[in-house]
């Protein structure tokens, strides 16, 4: 069984967005995000941070625009229109959950889709799906799942793939991207019936359902490849997946671990989509 | 075996339709097609009459602006425009195929997606794949196969959906508005391996691959729903789908025919979206 290891592949991925970055700013531009986090959610505040040091880290700008959980909906979408218009902010993300008085879909459809650096505006969406031509930003966690399954050489034309969980974040724009590799997808969720059948059958299997441990050895096709999105934290405090890693291990041929998997991958696409704005944004211009 | 009788269920969408251009005609509106239509393509000049005469008939205004082969970029972009400021008109659609020096992807993203009544727009295909709340178009030959599994009470939710062909106009929208009906959704397409292991499991098989005749017995489960979206004219001059359908029908449990099955539904569901549009922006006025 080899793990696959997303730590280092995104340590990888990150020295090339540093470098990038670094040619950027020799043509004298500095690729800049901006984060808007609203309210005390504590899990956010963790996200934004780490995205916040490891944007510096890698030497863009990063602006963190914290507002209170009072703030207005009027009020969160002046300082998202404000960055819209900034020219020194290539990428804008609205971090999630808001404040529940807040309508988070009308304000990341306001973000401007150039600046979309989560992707999760429908324009960039129909894009994605309808397999366009041209440039334009995909959710973070399915690009850093394609990006780790292409740095392990994973063939995926012909290969049968099954997604588990059909979120917007993850599930959906995954399926796409990997229909658009010629992958045979099929997206299992809550109202299957007999999900094993399918799992079973799986080439490679992809997992985010939200539940810890969920899915054992049972589950999946021996010698699969097996991606888990999921992290939750144990009472313990340790971190896990919705795959039971010590189960599936012994079926699986290669395996993402929960930490060092997906996550890693998930920071550092945001950064590399950062820079992907900030070069595109050059080319609009000229 | 039961033969889905699109022709039948279209006709009370039309009949339908009919009565809610009267009701809105009643409050001073009358919904309004434009089609654009450029050069000579023999089969546009049929598809173009016969949405023409059907908006007519529906008691719609219907404007047919045909441009010749030799029509710029930027003279269908000005007609395109025109129609996106004008009042009387709640549905765009540019027929295809364009003559090869026209940009087909801009032109239909030049299009208003509140006035986009093939759901083409990217705009409108994200708000679909995400399962966004609101009214928006989708593509219309995925609404009409909708429509009409609906008419026959046929439940989705947990049913295992098999769709051959993974286009933009039929087979992707089609996923995204089954798995948003929580069926669980597989597409099969030329680099998939073994398609009989999919399409044999299949409680619903849709077939939109362009090749006539080209689904025999032997791919389809006993019992199974059968839906043949293609279409094409033999040296004699019938009309077959991709299906076999004389093959089909021996194991099938529902079977749509070609001519009147997916067709009439397709043209009936761009007559209901047309009104819809006008519909919705009534709405948005007030």
């Amino acid at each position: 069984m080899e793990i696959l290891n997303g730590k280092a592949v995104a340590k990888n991925l990150n020295e090339r967005t540093a470098k990038r970055v670094a040619t950027l700013k020799e043509r004298g531009i500095t690729p800049g995000i901006a984060v808007i986090y609203v309210g005390d959610d504590p899990a956010s505040a963790i996200y934004t941070r780490n995205k916040d040091k490891m944007a510096l880290r890698l030497g863009m700008n990063s602006q963190l625009m914290h507002l209170p959980a009072t703030a207005t909906q009027e009020e969160v979408m002046a300082v998202l229109q404000e960055y819209n218009q900034d020219p020194m902010i290539h990428g804008i993300l609205i971090q999630s959950p808001l404040p529940k008085h807040l309508d988070e879909h009308a304000l990341v459809q306001a973000i401007r889709p150039d600046k979309d650096v989560d992707g999760f505006h429908s324009m960039n969406v129909g894009r994605l799906y309808n397999n366009e031509p041209g440039n334009y930003p995909v959710s973070c966690t399915p690009r850093g799942i394609m990006t780790m399954l292409d740095h392990y050489g994973i063939e995926l034309a012909g290969k049968r793939v099954v997604i588990m969980g059909r979120s917007i974040l993850v599930g959906r724009p995954l399926q796409a991207l990997l229909i658009n590799r010629d992958a045979t997808v099929t997206m299992v969720h809550r109202h299957t019936k007999d999900p094993e059948a399918f799992t079973r059958q799986a080439d490679i299997l992809i997992v985010g359902i939200g539940q810890p441990q969920a899915v054992t050895s049972e589950l999946v096709k021996p010698g699969a490849i097996v991606i888990d999105v999921g992290i939750h934290r144990t009472e313990k405090g340790k971190l896990i997946g919705d795959v039971d890693y010590d189960s599936v291990k012994e079926v699986a041929g290669m395996l993402t671990p929960v930490p060092g998997g997906v996550g890693p991958m998930t920071i550092a696409s945001l950064m590399a989509q950062t820079v992907d704005l900030a070069e595109w944004s050059i080319r609009d211009d000229q």
